[in-house]
């Protein structure tokens, strides 16, 4: 079981994660990124997937040629799932990889 | 603009593709796999997307974890996207991949 962030730390963590919007019904976080094209937005995945199987944390995501659409939430976080600390940590990876 | 399949045309394909489902609505065709793990899905996906970059023709996909949900359409097929050739072929090479 992961702890799932209580409502200052997740106040917190989003503050430093501007282009990340809260979904309070799933206790998710998500965030669209558009590239240039399907290779570069398939290198972004690629990147973001490698770290990703490394952090045994693996993110919800949607693509169609440019767009990326992910959402992080920790399936073991809470009792229904939530938001946890290794979503945090993958968000901010993921804007390093940007 | 891309050739949009008639009723015939996709009846035929769709019979040659029996783990595909056919949405009227969008007038597009989806599957759902699932694979042992995280890299055996993203290491399927990657084998697609550089097929799909070669045809010029691109998923719509959803990942996550093991799971991988593709939806297939073409964007300037019929006035306002729909199913053509190239959709067909794409799924019949992600059965091949598989």
């Amino acid at each position: 079981m992961v702890a799932q962030l209580n409502d200052a730390e997740r106040q917190a963590a989003l503050a430093t994660l501007p282009g990340w919007e809260y979904d309070s019904k799933r206790d998710a976080i998500s965030r669209k990124f558009k590239f240039a094209d399907f290779t570069e937005a398939y290198a972004f995945m690629t990147r973001v997937a490698i770290y990703a199987e490394k952090a045994d944390h693996h993110p919800e995501w949607f693509n169609v040629y440019n767009n990326v659409d992910i959402t992080l939430t920790t399936h073991d976080a809470g009792e229904n799932g939530g938001l946890s600390q290794r979503d945090i940590d993958l968000a901010m990876k993921i804007e390093e990889i940007l």
